[in-house]
């Protein structure tokens, strides 16, 4: 049986209950008087969808202590993901031009958070992950996406190596981001089918990725500094994706 | 007089010592052993230097027991900081193009220490921010920005709308990054001086500075999401300029 998750902060319980979540009680902190936009269309959202609420004191809210919880969090039932074999057919289907992230060996939460934010502004597809990062998906990375989470499937997998596999069969261009590579994200072409790995903050993409990757893509530095933030470079070259198949559209069309 | 600074972790720590930052103690946890290369290197590093080096117990990291310190801590002297007025000379002397950041009301030191990081990453002159954000440049954001906020110049000024007509007149374009904004990022012409303002998590940058701004830059997103990360909107721009320049010396030179 899949845990139950504490989701807390604004923000990420109105998409929550946009993204047709199941919250089964939704627990405002007693005394605290909030006047935002975002606050009055939480409590309407609420009531409209007839989630049950209760107000409750402070020490209700002591787990929570160290977050940003904003006086408010919610018992929701767990993430539903997916399979990516399941889901490719379909992005076809839609006649999308898919384009997948595959997670290896990410470890900070928030950075999780911030791909995953960052993957739905720029229009990600699926975002990939092991079986065993299971513990990413809680409450922490749904803050972190601003709760992107909800909105952008997540597919988790047994074997990741079988994985890409079975995307470069299906006619997807596997490209690894390395600081190791001298192709500059600009210089590949992004414009059919794509899923991008990223790896560990400190090791990288695995070699054994690396070597059946179709594409290296590395992003240069100049001050010395050991390499960008992975959430930051993840912006960069999705909207390089962007910035391409807008392009190419405008040149096609 | 200046306050006294901890800066905690082992690569921050690095970065100190290589930017000549000047180290009061550097403290060790007792009985931590560690055989990573970046440890070694910090050893290495200290003692080359002739930094006066403590062992201690693990109670005298109790103030930081929520940090990743990594088991080193060190009291350094306070980061210097500068004027744009007294920078912006030295860039031109030295046939700089500059590339300079302004930022208006960033609240999260994550943020900012993710800025920092990037701009070192991209070749950005100076960061500049209102002299009331001192706050801003404290243990967090040097560890966020992985040591980086050594590397890239902080102007304090009084004054930013003084600041930004001083820029304006010195030959930059001032551009702001704002959602409003439908002239994508890749549609601005980068290739002389520019500073480019980031503003506020919640409320971008403030009206009277997109006034005066000669161009507004947007990043568009596609699942509703409200908007980019401060940070990773940041590291779409700069590499945008970043390709733009390549791009230019490319056809000039």
């Amino acid at each position: 049986m899949k845990k139950l998750e504490i989701v807390y902060g604004i923000h990420p319980l109105i998409e929550a209950i946009i993204a047709k979540r199941t919250i089964r009680t939704l627990f405002f902190q007693k005394g605290l008087r909030q006047v935002s936009n975002a606050y009055k269309k939480l409590i309407h959202l609420s009531n409209k969808e007839h989630i049950p609420i209760q107000t409750v004191s402070k020490q209700k809210f002591y787990q929570l202590r160290n977050k940003n919880h904003q006086g408010v969090f919610a018992i929701i039932y767990p993430i539903e993901t997916y399979h990516i074999e399941d889901l490719l057919p379909i992005f076809y289907e839609k006649g999308k031009n898919p384009l997948l992230i595959i997670l290896d060996r990410i470890t900070d939460v928030r950075n999780f958070g911030s791909i995953i934010r960052t993957s739905a502004c720029a229009g990600v597809d699926a975002i990939i992950i092991p079986k065993k990062d299971t513990a990413m998906i809680g409450s922490d990375s749904i803050k972190t996406s601003s709760g992107a989470l909800f909105k952008v499937p997540i597919c988790q997998e047994k074997n990741i190596l079988n994985t890409i596999e079975f995307l470069k069969n299906s006619g997807l261009k596997i490209v690894s981001a390395t600081e190791k590579s001298n192709i500059y994200w600009y210089n590949i072409d992004f414009s059919g089918p794509v899923a991008l790995i990223l790896g560990n903050e400190e090791k990288g993409v695995s070699s054994k990725y690396l070597t059946i990757s179709y594409e290296k893509v590395g992003i240069p530095v100049i001050k010395g500094i050991s390499s960008l933030n992975v959430s930051v470079a993840c912006g960069i070259i999705l909207y390089e994706i962007y910035r391409q198949r807008k392009y190419q559209s405008k040149i096609h069309f």
